[in-house]
């Protein structure tokens, strides 16, 4: 391609927008085009690389059996209805009505779509297992997009949907499919780390993220160098330390005034209370209108991931004027005598019998001596505290590690929670019906594209992997020479359009230099007249760095050579 | 790919839905399945036709070096108003606000994106002509979705925008993109006739559709086999026959009383007058509100694509209250004295000096002796007449012919109308500055798709080009005895599951063969007791019919040879 013809425009700088540099390096190189918030078009640079990448995904979707199919964009909301979706997600998922009034949604994901094309093809269990794909746009009306291609509102989506017999049959699937995320991004060279992740909006069980570590990623993850334990920390388990012994102090309940101090901080800086001897504690509302109050160690937090999970349903916020309608003391709230009648109380797992310091559900008093068990009750005991610095490794005890990664795919396994929904059954072999085990199967092309830019770039721009660079060889003349001209031509002719990204602009060898740095190509090419005098062009390797000096002949296939595998012909 | 494992479904018969057998045909194979009024899923047969499809429609952009970009599905309103098609188009545009309250449409199309695009990418006159396509979901809320895949509301689109310095570059890439767009038809197995078009709601002065002949099509051309002229009968023009000397009568105005006689059909069976001495008078509001009297000769209808064209706006019908109001008498109307004031008088071309009869423009009267300028004025005289059968051709002079069509593409030149209205200029190269002149060029690959089953079927199913069958080759075995079983894996490990749909379902002979027959794969391998005893498996091509048996060694490479250019090896 030439490059005085092509839809393009290198920056120097763009406007600061998020900690990730891919996100500069895209609008640098001109890849996209913010078009509203969250929504971008493509160039024909970045739509080269898209589809390396969807050709990488698409065969590796043909690898484990998928059977490639179009759902729609635009659905009818009784899709979504059906699965309860409809009214439980919220303005994330668009709704509008058509011109007859009929109400329709931009489909954020197809488990709906997909449960419902298997209802109407695939009629006996004999015809399981089923696994279908789609390449395809998504819209999801985020609350905060960010910049560059990471978190859009409408992006291109490969998702799969698979359907069982049995459980077994789902899981060997669920480990075929992560086996071929982790190969696809192996071949798109983006580095993993594949992490238990939550099942979110999903539902199901189980599901696992792919993430490519980045320090301006929006995840935290937390990793175990010594036995391979990876998790989001949305979902991470751990060991907390081990919490020191009662020292001394009442072991009966006894009211003490603390006024004004309304903080685990405060409370230990004041009264020497060691804050892994208070409770924390933290009150919420539930989607179903039950009111929370979850307890951890003062030294922890709550991670409300968990919290949800274990109450199995959404969390809103409490605000002021209902937590004083009820009577909640903020900053005094306790599980003791004076909380609400039909609180639901919540403690973390790692709060053992206490004694503890607890807020008396009065302002500006607190009771020591608290016992769980004896002075409080406990409605749930679950694993609700976020991991954090200090804790160790619950499968093998070593310290655990804190990083940030960009989630590029997910999978889910998602048992039956559609097919029930929908009433998608079948009859075993012996005549019982059955809801066939699902899987759920997403990777974000448009998103993956920027995770290739965040993983392969430097400080003068990007460096494409060869497998997904949009050209494989970056062609230019540093000189309006005739002869220098002559000579680029003669080797574009032999590269053809498809494979060199030709600059044939007038314009100094500095800027076309900048560009091609910018923008990334394996191999670069240049002629010039110092490159002619010397016998031939020069070949220059944009990761490494290494340069050389071949003949007019030799350059097109050491070009490509070199770009395809590393290595001079 | 093993039927056994597929997602699909035949049927033999599904309710009746439209007047196209590709409709039937597309629900009977399985190749889609309605998720709401003219929203489809597409099977995984259907998206095998759809990637070749879309393979070719690539290759022939590629070939007149249009570059691929990704527009976005979503638009903010503003690229909208700033065309002023926000206003302007009716509700096939949707419309909805996100989760900020920020005004979005579904891009029905995508002038403004790409216009806006290249106003943000390409900076000087010297990087013009440029030329950009994607293949991308569109969303048209039509009012009046067909079945099957022709007229769908949610569907997926080739579209193309060319930006050219000079009405000369663009009428030469028009041209360009005429012929790319026959080889692509020509490519696919569409037979399509080319025919002059209107420009409807994109604006612009000159379109063409490409159509696909067929009985149950929802336009009608008009067609000149003598010189080739081809038109759309919404834009076409014609001579109509000449009109008959007028009968005598008087030649001054005179009003007659036709109590009752409010249609040309009445007029003419009880006074005796020849319908082209009449004249029919149709009125209309425009859409900034003015009223329109539209002349045509009484053998004659309204064109009212033309009369739109002649008055440069969209027309509006005008209810009995609002006649009634004006003092219009329906049925009575004419263009003479009576008319409200400032009413809009159009007359076709075909109209003469008269002189005529017409309405009086009171109930139950009408005049004769009416001459055009001595007793009325027209204020617009315009081709507003509807071509009608026994017009001659007005270029040739011969009769023409009438056909009904499918469109499958269409092409227009825009000029300037989006340039000029999304504020997109450049300096030209003696300093002024000029907006650059517009094509768009679009094809519906998911309407291709069902235009080729409509070109390529019969009684008992899809016949399909092998350019773009979903597989090469059917393969089937009649019986489930082990040595037919142990040949057809054979020859399916030869073919591979790329090449070849495998029948291993245990069917009756006659259920697999039917299904062969409706799923049209262009050469079908039966693998029998009686192949195998005659030495091998029996080859029998879809189109044409010719058997042959060859040994199971030969089976693989002579049934693709077959499939490929109809010679056996």
């Amino acid at each position: 391609m030439r490059m005085s013809r092509m839809l393009f425009e290198t920056r120097r700088r763009v406007a600061q927008d998020g900690d990730l540099p891919s996100q500069q390096l895209v609008l640098r190189a001109g890849l996209a085009r913010q078009v509203a918030s969250g929504i971008y078009a493509l160039t024909p640079i970045a739509v080269r690389t898209l589809r390396r990448l969807e050709t990488i995904v698409r065969s590796e979707m043909d690898a484990v059996g998928a059977q490639e199919v179009l759902l729609p964009v635009v659905h009818p909301r009784e899709l979504w209805e059906a699965s309860g979706r409809f009214s439980s997600v919220d303005d994330t998922l668009v709704r509008f009505k058509d011109r007859t009034g009929h109400g329709m949604v931009l489909a954020m994901t197809h488990e709906e779509a997909a449960t419902d094309l298997v209802k109407a093809f695939v009629h006996s269990a004999r015809q399981l297992p089923q696994l279908i794909f789609q390449i395809q746009t998504k819209f999801r009306d985020e609350l905060r997009p960010r910049g560059g291609l990471v978190r859009l509102r409408e992006f291109l989506m490969k998702d799969a949907y698979s359907f069982h017999p049995s459980p077994d049959d789902l899981d060997a699937l669920y480990q075929e499919m992560l086996k071929a995320y982790q190969r696809i991004f192996a071949r798109t060279g983006v580095p993993v780390v594949t992490v238990a992740s939550d099942t979110g909006f999903m539902g199901g069980t189980t599901a696992h993220e792919f993430m490519l570590l980045a320090p301006g990623g929006e995840d935290t993850l937390v990793l175990c160098r010594s036995c391979g334990y990876a998790a989001n920390r949305e979902v991470a388990v751990s060991t907390p330390p081990v919490r020191r012994e009662p020292a001394g102090g009442p072991d009966t309940p006894q009211e003490v005034d603390t006024p004004g101090a309304d903080s685990i901080g405060t409370l230990s800086q004041r009264y020497g209370w060691a804050a892994d001897r208070m409770l924390k504690t933290v009150y919420r509302l539930t989607a179903s209108g039950r009111i929370v109050v979850a307890l951890v160690r003062g030294d922890r937090e709550v991670n409300e991931v968990k919290l949800c999970r274990a109450l199995s349903e959404p969390l809103l916020p409490l605000g002021p004027a209902r937590a004083a309608e009820l009577g909640l003391a903020p900053g005094f709230v306790g599980p003791g005598p004076g909380l609400p009648r039909g609180v639901l109380v919540v403690a973390d797992t790692a709060v053992d019998g206490g004694p503890w310091v607890t807020g008396a559900n009065r302002p500006d008093a607190h009771r020591v001596g608290m016992r769980l068990g004896r002075d409080f009750p406990v409605d749930i005991s679950a694993d609700i505290g976020l991991v954090q610095s200090g804790d160790t490794c619950l499968r093998c005890g070593a310290p655990l590690e804190f990083a940030r990664g960009i989630e590029v795919g997910n999978i889910f396994k998602l048992d039956t929670v559609y097919s029930e929904k929908m009433g998608l059954a079948f009859t075993a072999p012996g005549g019982a019906s059955f809801f066939p085990w699902m899987g759920c199967y997403g990777l974000g092309i448009t998103r993956l594209l920027a995770a290739v830019v965040e993983a392969h770039h430097d400080e003068r721009g990007i460096v494409w992997p060869p497998a997904v660079a949009p050209w494989p060889v970056h062609l230019l003349t540093t000189h309006a020479d005739p002869n220098v001209q002559e000579a680029a031509d003669q080797v574009y002719g032999r590269l053809g359009e498809e494979a060199a990204l030709y600059d044939d602009r007038l314009l100094s060898a500095g800027v076309k230099f900048q560009d091609a740095d910018l923008l990334g190509m394996p191999v670069r090419i240049t002629v010039s007249p110092r490159s002619l005098a010397q016998g031939g062009v020069e070949l220059y390797r944009r990761r490494g760095g290494e340069r050389r000096v071949v003949s007019l002949d030799e350059a097109a296939a050491a070009a490509l050579a070199w770009a395809a595998d590393g290595s001079l012909l």
